[in-house]
């Protein structure tokens, strides 16, 4: 007998033929012996017609009251979901986010969970009883709703496992796992088994769009194991026992299963980056700060940074990337700044994509970089930044370029399936 | 400066326009200096669309997650309608029925409100904040999400005005009062400026759908002042201190206002009634018994009864009216009883209409009834049955002749406008 978590999103949820398949999938958790905890989303687009509502009562609209309103759409499937399962035949209750309670901070619209009291859910599971959580949604100390930003059902289901000391976190998607990469880009990419947390988190960050980033980070700090799995299985499949999607582990976990690690684990693109180059920077204390200052208070998230050796006459060149979507304020920021910085031209390309391939396996290897390049060489992709981490290359490239690059380093690091 | 509860129906609160204009007649009642607390009902329709969604989920469903999934479409009002009070500048901020809170029973779906804990509210009142609650909701003691049965916005609103010992309840409606008899029946109707809660009891209850009948016994329980007035009157229109709709006092307060009272507030039609006799039962203790037994343990709720003295041989003739929805089950309850009754024949006719005359003048007033059965004979209007209480006398007549009684009614009693 296991204890666990399941998680199902706005997809699965749109409509009580859907959750019932739902509650068929949940039905099969708890017959093959488990006990389960289910989190679930708001219909598929109800959060947006919630937030449109706020929208038109007031454009600066209160974070607090914005809160009760949209925090109602988890609530209603959280019922409908306690109510299908009981049609099956199953004890089920829903524990609303200030039932339980689960307590955030005070940051209405973006609020952090703080502690979740498990002690009554613990017990009615232990009674038979299906625990249903409503994603998204939790209590401040001042005794009022509150939500975790968008996308935060998946957080709210990995905090749920902590407190639970779930054995595992089901993640329930429309895909069915984790890829070597998209597989709409390169049709020979494989479902992974296992990923590391720090892997998902770079997978996710660059562009492989499955968990919440969050959600991740939660994960990998409570030592919860995520499995992401689709909720468009077969109704007649076993249950997930046989872990037919993506387990996301520790190093250690994953140390201790594969014998031989590969190298990489997988490929990401994300060509929502733009690239910015102030030129001729005096080279001197002080001038980087003058730079990002500006844009980390504007809250801009810069990514990669390269800054070559000063040239003669004291000064160098600075390149950055931030989201394209900020490109434009980035712009206005440094155009106000040029005189305090001191740069001679700001030069931006907003057509570039981003190209990673990660793996805990480089930490032990030399030559992933090496590879990297030359088989981008081949192909005569030209590079125009790089930066490295731990467990990531990323590299700099012109947009229409992106899946040639993925396909070639794809076959480059040996991940191409049979 | 006085205290004030507003309530707005679902019409009112029917998308962010109409709660726009909700606000603006609750910002005027603001700066006329009010304290000003708002209870508010769900969207119109919203609450079908949720009791639907359950019907789908689960036919015989646990009204525990009903009151879950159906309490949300008034948090979500109330939300709103805080957002907009400040868009307008207002200070305004939510209290859900579990944030008061609000006890009720642990009735689920047609909870009794126990008991309200006012003094964070009247805190936030003092201090200048407008309070906007969600109708129909409360807490059980259980600690979860009731709610009061349909229509049970007015309910709550009376009990936050007896709560919060407010000096009075104003209930916002799609009609701008409480009338002599139905306008669309006779169009010299007149608004009444006071009516009794005795008389708002008698008159809603026999068809004047204004005011729900469970809100007014308890505002005359516990001594709310409840004025009925319109949602869509002019923007620019004074604050309701005028009191343009219709007050629901006491009989104390409205004797001491009102010299010379009228005999007659109102007349009342209802065509949602079936008649039905059973002939020669035997005239010896225990028969009637016999009847009403199971019709009330059925929960049918019988209206008028009328029995004759017995007539030779012992038996006698019992005739007694049902709601007509309640007709066929009514009917095949007494079939079953046949012999354990002992009567001859059931005689059954859902085409009548019970006219009631509705006074507490009439309580010091001879003649009430026989004013009213010579205007209707002299119409040749035939009297099925009658029956009487101290403020009222209503009798069964054929339904096609509905209107034709209303209209001599009102003229017979005097009630006709200019």
């Amino acid at each position: 007998m296991a204890r666990i978590v399941m998680k199902f999103g706005g997809t699965s949820m749109a409509g009580t033929e859907r959750i019932r398949r739902v509650a068929r999938i949940v039905q099969r958790q708890q017959a093959a012996g488990h006990e389960v905890a289910v989190v679930v989303s708001a219909m598929a687009g109800e959060t947006d017609r919630l937030v449109n509502f706020c929208r038109e009562a007031n454009t600066l609209y209160d974070p607090a009251e914005y809160d009760v309103v949209v925090a109602s759409g988890e609530q209603v499937t959280s019922g409908l979901l306690a109510l299908t399962l009981q049609a099956l035949g199953c004890k089920a209750r829903s524990w609303l986010g200030w039932q339980l309670p689960i307590h955030t901070s005070d940051a209405h619209a973006k609020a952090r969970i703080l502690e979740i009291d498990s002690a009554a859910l613990i017990a009615a599971m232990q009674g038979g009883e299906i625990a249903v959580i409503p994603g998204f949604q939790g209590l401040s100390e001042h005794n009022r709703i509150t939500t975790l930003g968008r996308g935060g059902s998946d957080t709210s289901a990995v905090a749920v496992a902590a407190a639970l000391k779930a054995d595992r976190c089901d993640i329930y998607t429309d895909v069915d796992g984790v890829y070597t990469t998209d597989p709409r880009i390169v049709a020979k990419a494989r479902k992974l088994a296992r990923v590391t947390y720090e892997e998902m988190l770079e997978l996710a960050s660059v562009g492989s769009k499955v968990l919440q980033t969050r959600s991740v980070s939660l994960a990998m700090k409570e030592g919860v194991r995520v499995q992401v799995l689709s909720s468009f299985i077969d109704d007649d499949a076993p249950p997930a026992d046989s872990l037919p999607g993506t387990m996301i582990v520790s190093d250690a976990e994953l140390e201790g299963q594969e014998m031989e690690r590969q190298l990489i684990t997988g490929i990401a693109a994300d060509k929502n980056e733009a690239k910015v180059t102030l030129t001729r920077v005096p080279d001197q204390p002080g001038a980087v700060a003058a730079i990002f200052g500006p844009l980390a208070a504007a809250q801009i998230n810069v990514d990669m940074i390269i800054q070559n050796i000063a040239k003669d006459k004291g000064e160098t060149d600075v390149t950055f990337t931030v989201p394209s979507s900020d490109l434009a304020r980035t712009q206005a920021l440094l155009e106000a700044q040029k005189d305090t910085i001191g740069y001679f031209r700001m030069i931006s390309d907003s057509h570039v994509a981003k190209i990673s391939v990660v793996g805990v396996g480089m930490r032990s290897h030399a030559g992933v970089a090496a590879t990297m390049f030359k088989a981008l060489a081949d192909r005569r992709i030209n590079i125009q930044a790089i930066s490295t981490s731990e467990i990531k290359v990323s590299v700099l490239i012109d947009e229409d370029e992106t899946e040639l690059a993925v396909r070639v380093l794809h076959t480059a690091y040996g991940l191409d399936g049979e």
